[in-house]
């Protein structure tokens, strides 16, 4: 199953509303497709300008490798090098803290990725996270 | 004037409803902020994965040079290596063809730069001029 | 449908075949999936070691933009500073010439693409070609 | 002694069928020549999309510096900056983990290396060892 363009906006919307019911700061949420590349991106006023950058390292790393920033940090607090390797593979694109949330389809498959900027990385997650939950499909942080 | 998420969106969602209504192939449209910087983005399902850059690329090259697609691509015709030192400077950024539409405020200046892809770069420029008179904006081609 | 492991084995395979068969010199060949990502890549003995970015440029070049190397070919050939601007934007990783063929399904949909490299432009084309019909999916050149 | 094409197949499903042996996720494997090119590749179906980079990295490395994935941990682990600085010199293609393994013929010599990733690191580097031993080649993990 694609991502399609329809499902990205569901994401994008439902994001953003979750970070305005938990009266988040201005959120940026971006989704990839399974290639990591762009499908949708939005940046809610008085966010800073660098937010496109951030929202896509963090979903971009989850493509790239596979897992979510949770995941990611984890791997990065225990052996940075590594991480720090796989900048040096991505040209310094990948962002290793929540926020890169994997999309999963229903036969488990990875279909995209989500990722979002503006709060703390949690809450970021969280936000991103209800969002993909919304388009009925599966998060991991 | 700064230009909103909110007149980001009636930009990429009248962009895309003009190249419905002309049968154009599958559209991206960015738009991006006075400094350069992506405010919104789509991808139409059957575009190329590459179209983000794209798209970025020629709104870019608007913002930064001060001229829209149209009189990018007149420069490059007449001293291509004027548009190649341009793009030594911007990190090879800059797509100079229709496409890339400065938007203007009411009182003329450049509040932000739209770039389609997709279809020829005529279309494309048609579909962003298109997008930006819906948010009652200036478009300079 | 996405392009597996399996039927990029059996396209890798009956590229080099078709090369053997028609005696053309040592090919390599690699084999990309939707976006843009290595499943195969094989360098007969003989070839130069640059031959793997090759091969990669020319199917990469055709997935980003969404045509064949022949069409990137006529584009680079009517408008060179396209081309080159596509050049920077894909980080110098686009080589617009035949050999970089799409692979579409029953569908129409792009599913990958084949880049071959060392003969002449045209055999490179060729052999890739017969190297997807092999697979029973379909070439765009 | 150069690795050939041949040699570089056989070790590329012997590593494959190794994974399967021992249950591992889905692995990508790489081999290059002595001079840090690819010869051959291949990537499971469900691996993420930047498993090559990943594969080639390990192998990379151990080409470059003349150690294996397992020595160059050590060295990241004793003293960090050394392998940052490393992957200053290559242009950030050094993986210093293991799964990168050197392959030396009956001389003594090395002739070229495999990368492989996808399970743990210490799993990696299991199966492009039995990759190599299938070619009657020497590793050095």
């Amino acid at each position: 199953m694609a991502l399609t363009i329809r499902k990205a906006r569901t994401i994008v919307k439902a994001t953003l509303a979750k970070g305005r019911e938990l009266e988040l700061k201005p959120l940026s949420v971006v989704v990839l497709d399974a290639g990591g590349h762009v499908i949708a991106f939005e940046r809610e006023d008085g966010a800073s300008p660098g937010r496109f950058d951030i929202a896509r390292g963090k979903a971009y790393g989850a493509i790239m490798l596979g897992m979510g920033g949770t995941a990611q940090m984890a791997r990065a607090e225990n052996q940075a090098y590594f991480m720090a390797a796989m900048n040096g593979l991505f040209d310094g694109k990948v962002v290793p803290v929540p926020g890169g949330v994997l999309v999963r389809d229903a036969k488990g498959a990875v279909i995209g990725a989500v990722g979002v900027t503006g709060d703390s990385s949690e809450n970021d997650a969280a936000a991103a996270t209800a969002g993909i939950e919304a388009a009925r499909l599966t998060a991991e942080a």
